[in-house]
């Protein structure tokens, strides 16, 4: 594999400088070698400058050249696919098959990237031309394109140490719109991040990128706050806790110079079994919910957290039917110790509550096949009632693990008045049959304010990288609602528009020149074409 | 006129239960009937808490009602344009043709939003359609549109009395979204403020909007912090000064729920001569450049503060030519005292720095025809030259008012050393033959990131309102370089993305349905096509 511990810096792998620390297997408890050295304020100041100083070549490079780059990198990581799988298995004790598949999304992602910036018209072109004859003066040609914003500092996710990681979707996306990238490895699976490093490092030397245009530094929080606060450093992308990410938006906001933060915190997917859907797929809802809770072991941004239920005659057969499918389920492995006790303390924090009462995960469980991991926890659900839920605050924030709160509600306005609770969320998932479609008329307004995607009779795990996606939300669910961090449109969280008046032909980029050499889809006087420019009349 | 002072809340004018104030007439210093009086805390809450209640109704509007009631505001702003010029004229100063401009921009903004919003395709929808065979598991159908933020807060500007504020383009596009909008007047033109949220009130009437979609309060920075910091404030639009516009930023960052702020604050617009231009067009370009300066009294945000000029032959003739045209203009009347004193002391921290010399309003200069104005300055402006500029960090901040600094620079890497200094714009200008292209081609990497706007052969005043214009650009000139607030793109600071999974026609907004009903442009499967959705394979 051979794996050093090294940063990557201006273009070489160099030793941090800095603490040394080793990655964990959460499964075995045991240490991994090599040990890795956190980067300096001085190696993080060397990797923001050369990235300042790769930025002008970069964001120059046509479309279809960044596009090659992503390609590149996606075929390198295909091509260190074993040992990567591998690496990353052990440092996140996730199998062999879903490191598999996120790879392949991963590898999806940069490969979407790249068509959108080949056919380009994301840049948003848009072309006013001149009216020379307008009075009382004349107006004059202006035309504006989406350039780069500048150097992006990224953290990886723990959750998706491939797609949400060093190569994960802010990277590509940044990487696209033509910022360089400086990329915080996350502690717990450096190895995985310096493998992907190294394969970022191949494709830029093949493609001929300037090395300053992906650096990889290692560290915890005091790295990163550096990394946020360093002045070449113009906007962040990160995936993680509530209380990071604030930690990053106001040490952002607080600079001389406040860049943008798309930080993607904290999120409990509220699912609404409305009382048609709980009638008729009793036992097929309790199964899918307990599937979706368990996914991952429950560490997805988007896990059902809390799940509304009606009363009535089906909620006896669906609470005895997730009791089955929780405590049939093995002891889940998390994957870090300090996710293990985080969840510990937020489950504790919920179930102690009155009235609220723990199901699923009785200590008559059968053990699991599989020895018991490090980090194991026994996936679990609770119950309590609408007039609990409203009371108490706890009850509404994030437990991250396999872990569910189901909160009983007798009518629409008990119901109406737990929406009432939640703060800004990622997903809110309704379950309707026909029958509901009235009642889900009227809820879909209060869903749209809350949240960022609705999901109808499916599960909100599960997030499709397609233009029509959007994973964001109002606040804690994210920073800035206006911005997804999957799918195309998340390019947008690092370009900026700029317009050009009055200039010739000649001095345009191309992408504004009247021919079109691009064939872009163009706003030209407020009409979308992909037409040239006609002629000015003489 | 019939001006009683009120605030309007909840859709009643209602005398603000605050401190009183009175506008002030800046050419005779005369105070003005009648006092106004600002809100209270209280009274800001109901205001905000009616938006609220009227943002659910409002923003699922059609966006044909919208545009009905913007067109409408526009022409209730025509029918009542003689009081309103009139008022307007006492409170500002500026003379009526200026403000029947002012005027005619204002309404063209809201019917340029009406008919963008009419249109649709705006709210960039995209759909994603089903991959029921997709292996390993099918994929969902997604679509996406945006939907408005929620209630926005508006701070008129003293500069542009009609266009930047109570129906300016802040409060023209956040409606067009279909978020409701609270205004907080400008205490300089509170008059102009009532006047035309009047017509508001009656466009609103006349078109069944719910009175909570309109508020304005009157007010300083207490109502206006107090605004910001409400709960039911998803945004803020705001343009003035550097900080001001800082003050609001640090307290929406610091809300429990950080809202985004977009604050056009400062901006020196340096104008670029190169060699070629100055020695063809040297009388032309002084007495262009002087106009620009002088225009509106220097109050623009786009006034061509700092203009490099290179030494050589042609300088002289340059800034002879320069100092007539100042020494025979008048002197100017600012808007405000305020804005008098501060421009007399950033005019003064300029001057007297070392090897800056100020020219053109000599004592000597001939007095004014009319009357002096009780804000009245003399526009003036200084010389310096690179090394005084690169020293001194005073030299490139805003002075705002009829002043401009000319920085005289010996070759293109003195140049290249001033262009370092300046902070973020809002425009950079170009000033060049077609032989000095070799060297704009050369300058136009930086000066995109420094500006949002670059303007070749023409000066930065004049802002176009056409979908290409990006009046925006790096801190400080604003506080996020990703929106403009001039031209339909501003809608995009008040929209955020939602995405709806698996949901059947019939409980899917219009705009995404299969049949395309509105015919707006939609991304689907990737492509901008104005088609329906084709029916899936049975």
């Amino acid at each position: 594999m051979n794996l050093t511990g090294d940063n990557l810096i201006s273009g070489a792998f160099v030793a941090g400088k800095g603490k040394t620390f080793s990655a964990l297997n959460p499964l075995t408890g045991e240490t991994l070698a090599p040990s890795f050295g956190e980067a300096t304020v001085e190696q993080i100041g060397e990797a923001a400058n050369a990235a300042s100083a790769a930025f002008q070549s970069y964001r120059r490079l046509p479309g279809a050249q960044r596009a090659e780059f992503l390609e590149a990198i996606a075929a390198q990581l295909e091509s260190a696919a074993e040992p990567l799988i591998a690496r990353c298995g052990q440092e996140t004790g996730l199998p062999a098959a879903r490191l598999k598949g996120e790879l392949g999304r991963t590898t999806g992602q940069l490969r979407q990237f790249a068509a959108v910036i080949r056919e380009g018209s994301w840049a948003d072109v848009r072309i006013d031309p001149a009216l020379p004859a307008r009075q009382p003066a004349p107006r004059p040609d202006l035309r504006r394109t989406l350039i780069p914003l500048g150097p992006v500092a990224v953290f990886g996710a723990s959750n998706f140490p491939l797609a949400f990681s060093t190569a994960g979707g802010d990277t590509a996306s940044a990487l696209a719109a033509g910022c360089p990238v400086l990329f915080k490895a996350h502690p717990a699976h450096p190895g995985t991040c310096e493998l992907v490093a190294r394969s970022i490092a191949r494709a830029a030397a093949q493609c001929q990128i300037a090395p300053g245009v992906f650096a990889m530094v290692h560290g915890g929080r005091e790295v990163g706050a550096v990394l946020v606060r360093h002045p070449a450093i113009t906007a962040v992308g990160f995936t993680g806790s509530r209380h990071a990410g604030r930690a990053i938006l106001d040490a952002a906001a607080s600079r001389p110079v406040p860049i943008p933060v798309m930080a993607e915190m904290s999120s409990v997917n509220p699912l609404l079994i409305l009382p048609g859907a709980l009638q008729t797929q009793t036992v097929a809802l309790a199964q899918g919910l307990a599937a979706s809770v368990m996914l991952g072991s429950g560490q997805f941004c988007t896990k059902p957290g809390v799940i509304l239920v009606p009363r009535g005659a089906a909620v006896d057969t669906f609470l005895t039917h997730l009791d089955t499918s929780f405590a049939s389920a093995a002891a889940l492995p998390l994957l870090t110790v300090g996710i293990q006790s985080a969840f510990i303390s937020a489950r504790a924090r919920v179930t102690t509550v009155r009235n609220v009462e723990t199901r699923g995960a009785s200590s008559s469980a059968p053990a699991s096949a599989a020895p018991a991991a490090h980090t194991g926890v026994r996936p679990a659900y609770a119950v309590t009632d609408a007039e609990a839920f409203c009371r108490e605050p706890a009850l509404s924030e994030e437990v991250f693990g396999p872990f569910g709160l189901v909160v009983l509600y007798a009518s629409p306005e008990e119901l109406g008045r737990c929406l009432d609770r939640f703060e800004g969320q990622l997903t809110a998932t309704l379950h309707a049959t026909e029958a509901d479609w009235p009642q889900v008329a009227e809820l879909l307004p209060r869903l749209e304010q809350m949240a960022g995607r609705l999901i109808l009779n499916g599960f909100p795990t599960g997030v499709e990288v397609v233009p029509a996606m959007t994973h964001g939300g109002p606040y804690p669910s994210t920073t800035d609602a206006r911005f997804t961090s999957v799918g195309t449109a998340a390019i947008f969280r690092f370009a900026r528009p700029v317009s050009y008046q009055n200039f010739p032909e000649q001095l345009l980029p191309p992408a504004l020149r009247d021919a079109n050499p691009e064939g872009l889809m163009r706003l030209v006087a407020g009409t979308p074409v992909r037409e040239a420019v006609p002629a000015a009349n003489p």
